[in-house]
């Protein structure tokens, strides 16, 4: 694979001028480029500008609201809502987390419920924001069918992702991020497009039998991650980002989705706690006794350190030639 | 296995007869004795009267307070705490689950910390008090050492159970209750004591390596369900039913404990939420379209039910004779 050098100036630009283009305003233009910007700082290709083309695909079909203005309610002392109005879910979450975790420093616990959003980055960016601000933080979005119930064979379940991110004053939080398929989508295109295969049992082929293929998983459907039980939370995550915060389940967004190749509109349910009212005011050093022995254990990493290893590496990212030429192509700056 | 046939009413009194012989006082008595006749009535046996023993060695060995008072209180309007004064944790869960759903009900989230109790009961009984009271609820509780991290092949993580329960009004709730172990140290102990092996991946043996053999994993340390995900969900229950809750961590709770055989001191996190006041009110309707999908797909079913099935079968169940006759001598009962 050819690779270009941009600096994370130049990735958050040419972001920026896709989504301005395509029509997106000052603000849901940023809140987006700052996103994918910080996936690639990370290393977290999948959710970088890999992802321009299907933002910039809902702006063009008229499916995301381009001048969105989101504003988020209190609604009880521990619940804040947020209609993202038919906006990128990005505006929308910067300006919702403040309110959340005031409302956790208050109660302890609270909850952001985001309805009405196109949710296309990865659920870190919210976890870990809260995490920053002393809080644990959980996140669960769902998405359109991909995956089957463990036993069935028809696609039921989005990837359905979870993220959970712990404070650790002075130090990176711990954070990970993680679907619940056997496997992210985002990553099986990636495969199929580099021409890799994928493990048995991430899913299963248009004929329902097992394969390795990630292009014949993409024709048939994922499967979730541990069997039975990862189903199950699979299932809790549809109601959890669905009918929980009056949003629609998987099967429901691809009923309403206009097929345009970006993200399809639903919810987000966010989960933040203060440990600091919860356990006590020695949480933090308690909490260091597990990664200390964790980080003793040989082959054990505490998860969301490696991104943030690769957030300090400096100013330049490799990014896939045919992606750079391709957006700049769709930003009107081609060469 | 000879079973003997007892009444619903019969096992209560064993169990409380029991209890009360080992000196536990009457409220205290009839909490455990009610959880453990509900766990038999719902054939969840490695949780009914087989749990007996232990709970009577730790009021023989005195670990715990037979005359335990639990108080619950309102730390903010959406934050439970009860501190469980070192008593097993029914009593103090059955005095504050309706305060945790008051709290649901104003505030649309809130959290119950349960301290200083010994847990060793499944979770379904709060999560589904919670159901039935139209609240979403979860809930998870850590214990000893008996789950290697991913990787690891030393005991760190307890085999940390999570249950969510979802309520459908007139209808039986959603409601899984599931170790994130691979399996639950109850179903390997209780295959160990009838000579069935376990499926590989379930642990590993003194060794360090894979067995089938559940009295070698019993030696050795049980895997997390589904790999590094399960392992991450499981350390996340560390966290959130330890530190988070100022709560000791599983290898905390074993260095502190008296290796009696029963529950070790410990605590529980349980959140409630009302699908109500975030979803609005057609949100039980709107979730039933989900079950009718999962109903719809053959080799599918829907967690809880079988359980329920089990509850309405009459007032009769078979419990393993030995165990029985033990329990009677333990009462003071035999004949």
């Amino acid at each position: 694979m050819n690779t270009t050098e941009l600096t994370l100036d130049q990735i958050y630009q040419l972001a920026f001028d896709c989504l301005s283009a395509a029509g997106a305003n000052q603000d849901n233009a940023d809140a987006v480029a700052n996103t994918v910007m910080r996936a690639e700082q990370d290393g977290s290709i999948s959710h970088g500008l890999f992802r321009i083309p299907g933002y910039v695909a809902t702006l063009k079909s008229g499916k995301v609201n381009p001048n969105a203005d989101p504003q988020p309610e209190q609604v009880t002392p521990a619940l804040v809502r947020c209609n993202a109005q038919n906006g990128h879910a990005p505006l929308a979450l910067a300006r919702s987390i403040e309110m959340l975790a005031q409302s956790a420093k208050t109660c302890g616990i609270a909850a952001l419920n985001l309805t009405h959003s196109h949710h296309f980055a990865a659920l870190w960016p919210e976890t870990e924001a809260l995490a920053e601000r002393g809080l644990v933080g959980f996140a669960c979005v769902s998405y359109m069918p991909a995956v089957a119930p463990a036993g069935g064979s028809e696609a039921l379940f989005g990837t359905n992702p979870i993220s959970f991110a712990w404070p650790r004053p002075g130090k990176v939080p711990l954070v990970f991020d993680m679907a619940t398929a056997s496997m992210a989508v985002g990553e099986v295109k990636i495969a199929a497009r580099d021409g890799h295969k994928v493990p048995l049992g991430t899913g299963l082929g248009p004929d329902g039998e097992p394969t390795d293929d990630p292009k014949e998983i993409l024709k048939g459907v994922l499967l979730p991650f541990g069997g039975y039980k990862g189903s199950a939370i699979s299932m809790m995550v549809e109601l959890m980002a669905g009918p929980m915060i009056g949003e629609t389940l998987s099967f429901e967004t691809k009923e309403n989705d206009n097929a345009d190749g970006g993200p399809p509109q639903g919810g987000e349910f966010i989960l933040a706690i203060s440990p600091e009212i919860m356990g006590g005011s020695d949480w933090a050093e308690h909490a260091e006794k597990l990664f200390e022995k964790l980080e003793a254990m040989e082959g054990i990493r505490i998860p969301g350190q490696r991104r943030h290893k690769l957030r300090n590496s400096g100013n330049i990212r490799s990014v896939n030639s045919e992606l750079v030429q391709q957006l700049r192509t769709m930003s009107g700056t081609a060469e």
